[in-house]
């Protein structure tokens, strides 16, 4: 009999769900509900361009719409919403919520629904970067390990950060809220109606990557630690449980407020809540040996450490979390900081293509021109450091460089240096991996760029000299999500007790592969000796020896290939 | 009683003629005449991008066209042409033009009417640069120093570089050929009527700056040493007089054929030629202290060595050549491969504005922006080696580069980031010069962008932090060649004795000075530092220090300036 899950994703812009079948990963039915508050969801301050926020009855009102939504197209269908089993939801991290002693978010009350400080603290939101630093530099100076899992570096993207941020600069919000809670916990919290501070569960995946939850050093810091900073920061530390939620864990059922909204009724399963781009990995069909790249205008990287390869940590790499993405292994984070981001800098703020359609115009024109040329053919080589340098150099305070330019030099020849340099950003995080012992034998993509543009596809190909697919699925986090709804369930109910079953069985990946072409590959293989020296150069403190080879080679490299 | 002198400036896409009062420099009279032939005047080779050639007999109808017109503009104006001393010459180089037995071009010979071997190789023509090595290994290999005073370059685009590739690819021109001749020896040749091989005289400025013209090691090296290339090119040494002439000095008068043509009458005298850019260092009033920049698609600056200062060679500097400007004087050569150039670059090739409005727009609106940032606001800085190095590295094979991007940074700021960058590699120069004490304490322009575009101006004097300023004449090359003509006639008849009295006489800048500014310039002096630290890890061999401040530096210096 058939069965069917639910995968709630929350991102950036909008949240979708997705009606999966738990034994094919047939996805089918799906609903979207763009945020409606802000700028497409998101709240920004002219004034300080570090600040993200969104209102989390954004949050609430996508469940109300989008749920009922989901149900009436699966019953046009034909679907049983009673053979449906459970519920998985991913959000953004880190994107903390201050939330009230009885668990609900503080936009509700008068008082704050329009104080930014009580929104969600949206995961681009940089406001709290000093405090960030305050912490990494504690932890530093005091011999601490809790960073050790982040390669030492403590993100102002993240949770303690921001909650310390909302601390010094808010005094009313920091009095209202009974603690905070990620996104992809209140969201599940919201579901199950455990919404109490102390009944909220917090999932392994957030926790770990943005948290500083560390199972091997006893869970979260203690509230000593946070306590330095400022007594209430320690108090919100109080409020965290002392193990959290494995990815595929139940913690709860669907409230039966939420069962009269949408009609449902019988156990349905809530699991333990994800990050977007995990649950994407997991939607990418994420195993051991297999890299998933989520690619959108920065890219998340993940990848699986086998049991016996387990280590805690990796220099440059922001995280590596023990079960923070399948249980069983340990999860291994890492990304680039502009990719997309990059290629739209270039069309919408260099070229200054205008418009919507002339944006996608330029973006296709430039793809066509830059297919033209063969690999070394443009003469350019270039840093992808526009937003800074997550990994490996973990370093935002880097900019972008482009060397090799003639009066001869097009855009289409700049917009393919801009690809390969991203490429070659890629590499030297698969490298990396690859030398601590992370396998990396095939890649799979998701996003619109990997489903859209063969040459982008093709170019990784040929620079990470590794076969390069995509997800079959183009709703990937949704579809992980989905998955972690099935194995929740358990095996009893119709759903799956092993996480790699499940995976196996609701996920895939397109025919076309994109495979590494050998004389392509052997270009890039210079071309990247001479990216890494840049790198290395102008990213690290170390004395490097002379360039002067570089722009020498990058003309000989041209001159001896030509155009395709 | 008023006299007049006339300026022949024979450019690369036209020629003109300027009537110029020898009291006051004033322009009395002009003419202009576009070369018909070949695109805008120029032969080229859609297979060999090196090509450049010019066909001789523009030249000839030229002058059938200019001086006509320019004296019925004078009779109109109510002036008596038997008020003409002299004339001057002054023409691209090293622009070499085979002739026959008789002196004449070969291109009035129907054999060679369509080859354009037989035609002037234009300055810009690179065919010859395997043949410009051979020459520059051989003169070092045997410890000569005939390239001394090039700082041991010998340059593709010179005369004998381009003599000898002609040797070497067209037998039936090289036996027509009974020598070369510079341009700007050719035209004043043919205005004396002293075209014989033998006869033609050769002025110093090109000899010296292009054709390895030495008096202190003897004029030209000797016919054996251009015999070891080929017997052919000895034979063309053969051809050479032992002395050339100076800047200035009178090779002869006007013959009776052209005294008819032009319905002149009298004993009109003929000065020597000049290469265009020193005579426009002439009309911009060159003297010791005073930097003359001529600044178009790439820069030519020219500067003098006091006797008492004189050196025959300074390191990275295109040339040191006695009596080369004026008479008296090391003229001392030095030059940008691409400025102007680097800005129609990024208007018409990156960012394709077009049609002519559109570019004139864009380099406007461009500029318009650029102006709205303070120095270091953009976060940028670039190499301005598009088109290679002239000076100070010497060095084709170099090219650009731009660091300092972020996801903000826009086309003005990029844009502004290539004017500094061609104003530090200008800096780069003179202070090279200075090292080898040639005085630079002030500096003047002439040229396009001189004359339009005060930002650009402005910039130049922070970052060079020296006055500048522009000539007053909108023609300072046709200018400097009516003062050698006042010179070449001679005080008794009207004009001169002394060249710095003519000089001072007959030239003049405008009012409009830019003045450095202490804040700009002190930022400039930071980002300079960071340019040349670019400059010489890519363009030397020298093993550099890290550059993990340089991005560090831009943006700290970014969040320090804000906008104006």
């Amino acid at each position: 009999m058939t069965s069917y899950t639910i995968g709630l994703d929350f991102g950036t812009n909008s949240a979708r769900a997705l009606l999966v079948d738990t034994a094919t990963g047939d996805e089918m039915a799906t609903s979207v509900y763009p945020y409606p508050r802000g700028i497409e969801g998101v709240f920004s301050d002219p004034s300080d361009a570090l600040l993200a926020r969104q209102d989390p009855r954004d949050y609430i009102d996508a469940l109300d719409y989008l749920v009922p939504a989901l149900l009436g197209e699966a019953r046009r269908a034909g679907i049983d919403p009673g053979r449906i089993l459970g519920i998985g939801v991913d959000a953004t991290a880190s994107t903390p919520i201050p939330v009230d002693a009885a668990g609900a978010c503080l936009t509700l009350d008068k008082r704050f629904s329009e104080n930014t400080n009580a929104y969600a603290w949206l995961w681009k939101d940089h406001t709290a970067y000093r405090e960030a630093e305050e912490i990494a530099d504690a932890v530093r100076d005091s011999g601490l390990t809790y960073l050790h899992a982040y390669a030492g570096v403590y993100s102002s993207e993240w949770f303690w950060a921001k909650a310390y941020r909302c601390i010094r600069v808010d005094a009313q919000v920091t009095a209202a809220a009974g603690t905070w809670v990620e996104q992809s916990d209140f969201i599940p919290a919201l579901l199950t109606g455990r919404t109490h501070p102390e009944a909220i569960k917090r999932n392994a995946c957030a926790a770990g990557f943005k948290g500083m939850y560390n199972p091997s050093s006893g869970g979260f810091p203690p509230e000593e630690f946070f306590g330095r900073f400022d007594e209430r920061l320690g108090l919100i530390r109080r409020s965290l449980p002392g193990r959290v939620c494995a990815p595929g864990e139940q913690i709860g059922v669907l409230s039966e407020t939420w069962e009269k909204a949408w009609g449902l009724a019988g156990q349905i399963v809530v699991a333990s809540g994800m990050i977007d781009a995990h649950a994407g990995a997991i939607g990418a069909g994420i195993k051991a040996g297999r890299l998933v790249k989520m690619i959108g205008t920065s890219t998340c990287d993940l990848a699986l450490l086998s049991p016996d390869n387990a280590i805690d940590s990796i220099p440059g790499i922001s995280g590596v979390v023990a079960d923070g993405v399948i249980p069983g292994y340990h999860g291994v984070e890492s990304g680039q900081a502009a990719v997309g981001d990059i290629l739209n800098w270039f069309v919408d703020t260099v070229i200054r293509a205008e418009g919507p359609h002339a944006k996608d115009r330029a973006h296709a024109q430039l793809t066509e021109g830059a297919g033209r040329f063969r690999a070394g053919a443009t003469g350019l080589v270039a840093l992808d450091w526009n937003n800074g340098n997550r990994n490996v150099l973990m370093d935002p305070r880097l900019t972008g460089l482009v060397v090799g330019q003639t009066l001869q030099s097009g855009p289409e020849e700049i917009y393919r240096a801009l690809i390969e340099a991203t490429g070659f950003g890629a590499r030297a995080i698969t490298e990396r991996l690859k030398e601590h012992n992370v396998a990396v034998t095939e890649i799979v993509c998701c996003g619109g760029i990997a489903e859209k543009n063969p040459l982008f596809m093709q170019i990784y190909a040929d620079i990470l000299n590794c076969p390069i697919s995509v997800t079959r699925s183009l709703q990937a986090a949704a579809l992980g999500s989905a998955v972690c709804g099935a194995v929740a369930a358990g095996k009893a109910s119709g759903g799956y007790e092993a996480f790699s079953d499940a995976v196996e069985k609701m996920t895939g990946i397109r025919d076309t592969v994109y495979l590494p072409r050998a004389d392509e590959a052997a270009t890039y293989d210079r071309l990247y000796q001479l990216y890494l020296r840049l790198h290395n150069v102008f990213g690290q403190k170390t004395k490097p020896d002379s360039l002067f080879d570089v722009m020498k080679t990058l003309i000989e490299i041209r001159e001896n290939t030509r155009r395709i």
